[in-house]
Order: C-alpha cells, then structure tokens, then sequence
C-alpha cells in the first residue's frame, strides 16, 4: 500500500546501449522516440508512445516508454516515465534546475490533458511532439479536455514548442497499433 | 536510470493505524486528507496536500500526500500519489475496472491542471475537493491552464464532482503554510 516502482522494461536499457549517446538534430531525437514506441509495442510492454529528455547537446538523458497496462498505472504515459526517471537521475524535481539548465521532452504524440499539465512541473524548456492529437484520437485514444491554447500556454510558461517533427512516421506508429488490435486502456466502461 | 520509487512517508501508515478503517460522511473523509496535509507539513516531508481513494462503503483503501520536494519527483502531487498507490493495491491501471466498481478520490484542494488530466485515467467515479483552486493560487501556488469548465468536463465522463466540503479548514492549511514560509516548488526561476 506503501509504494509504487516505475521501472523500464529491460529492452530498453539494451536499445540505448545500442543507440548514438548524442543525437545532434531534432529529426534524430524525434525518430529514437517513435523507436522506442514501436518497439514498446512489438514487445508488449505497453502502447505505442515513446518519450525522452535530452539536455541542450542532443544528448539523451533518459528514456521513457507508456507502461500503463505492465506497470498498471495509469499515470504511466511515456512522457510523465521520461520527466520523472530525468528527475531522479538529475536528484532534483526540477529539470530546469531554476532556469539555468536547458532540457528538452521528446514526444512521439502531442500530450493528452495530464502530460500538457505534467509539462510545466517538470522543468523542461522545450517539447517536441511527433504525432498530432487528431492523430491519436483517430485511431481511438482519448486525449482528454485540454485548453484549446495548449501550445500558447506553454510559450506562456518559458517552454518552446515544436510541432509535427516527422508527424507522418509517428501517426503510422499509432496506426499499426491499432490495426494490429493493442489495446486501448482508457479508464471507464468497455469501448463498443 | 530505469526505474523510479516513491513510498509514503514512515509517519503515513502510522497515522493511518490509528485512524478509523471506514469514514462514514465525506467530512470524516476531508477531516482525514487535511490532517494528512497537515501532517505532511509538520513532518517535513512535503507540501500541504493530502488525498485519498475511499470504496463506495467510505472504507480507506489508500492514503496519499504531496512528496514534490521529498521524491524529487515533481508529479508527485497528493492526487497522483493516491491514484497510484490505489492502482497497485488493486493491481489494475482502472481503478473503477470497467464501470463496475465505485471509487472515491477524496483532495484537500481542487486539482491543478496534471491531476485534473490525471483523473479520468484513473478509473475513479467521484471526486471530492476541500479548499478551492483560488484558494492554492491565493498563498501562491500555481495550478496550470485548466479548461474553465473543468467540473463539467468531469461530469461529462461520468465522474462526480463534490466541492467545498470543509473549504475552510483545508484553505487555512494551505494558509499555515504559506505563512510558516514553506517552500513552493513549482519549476523554473525562482519567484520575486
């Protein structure tokens, strides 16, 4: 009742070792995300979003992959994994270390309602998001109600945001997922 | 790197040894997710927020506290930490498992954005605040861009909202806080 672990599948840890320390541009980061995602989901470790904090070098910090369904949490998505394992690594709850450090959250999908909320807490100066949400609503995720300004209230917060960073590969990701029949894990009643 | 732990404070389960197993009107239920609150501050081991999932009989089956600052984990927010500790005790990410099981999310404070994103994910089908967001703005918290009909939202998924149950008591914590100079910990550069 006292504690919860996130850990990282182990393929992961093995698709780092096996993967640039450095990714200088951003096309680079955003296809190591979409990456992770489709191998979460050729693992069945979880769905098809990848994630991942890099620091101002291109250098990747951390990881994250959506462990909702194998951790059993829901809170699990690939871009609360990614913030909160840069965090611990970092020993400190702010990523940003009080505005002197610049790092920046990689998405292979635009964030649902949590993660844009998630997003300014975590300390990050920059997002970049593959897939649109009109992406993943299309083939069944529920994102959530978001402000409709989302992009302009991260701007509003000091956090850059780069939008649709090879869009097209990170919404075939979700596509195969779905078509491949994953599992959609939004709390409520079954999906008719 | 790879995995991330947060664990409830030693002061937590000794607390709730010695409160009733079942709160039977949702102000017994406030009553114990302020003094968690309070607690949480007297013991130094995070901010002034306290939650808790309750089953449809008001029989506590998780506590949670904000660890923000203690975890070094800036989602660790009292809401996420209860939602989550309540999804590894049942051992599913749906808390509510499919519609057929009712569960009380009980706050000391309205959410701020993350949480109230967080909320339909986690399967709970009511949500109960204390002090209100304007309350946490007004001794200097910040609560994100929420959609301005955020209760609606939450209604229009099927989750109960309940507000201002013992708004007082759970505001003048926050208060006490506030005014014994507690840290607020909110990322980027450090307030004026």
């Amino acid at each position: 009742m006292c504690e919860v672990t996130i850990r990282l599948p182990g393929w992961v840890e093995r698709f780092v070792d096996e993967s640039p320390e450095v990714f200088l541009s951003v096309e680079d980061r955003m296809r190591f995300v979409i990456a992770l995602a489709r191998q979460n989901v050729q693992h069945k470790t979880g769905g098809p979003f990848g994630a991942a904090v890099f620091d101002d070098a291109g250098r990747l910090k951390v990881p994250g992959v959506n462990l909702v369904v194998s951790a059993n949490c829901s809170v699990a998505h690939a871009e609360i994994v990614a913030v909160t394992l840069a965090q611990i690594a970092l020993g400190r709850y702010d990523i940003g270390n009080g505005g002197t450090a610049d790092y920046e959250l990689v998405s292979s999908a635009e964030p649902c309602a949590m993660c844009f909320g998630a997003i300014p807490w975590s300390g990050v100066s920059r997002l970049v998001c593959g897939a649109r949400e009109a992406d993943a609503r299309a083939v069944g995720f529920d994102e959530g109600a978001k402000v409709s300004d989302w992009v302009a209230a991260l701007y509003g917060r000091d956090i850059e945001v780069l939008r649709d960073v090879l869009r097209e590969e990170a919404a075939a990701a979700l596509r195969e997922y779905a078509d491949a029949g994953g599992p959609f894990y939004n709390a409520g009643p079954p999906r008719q």
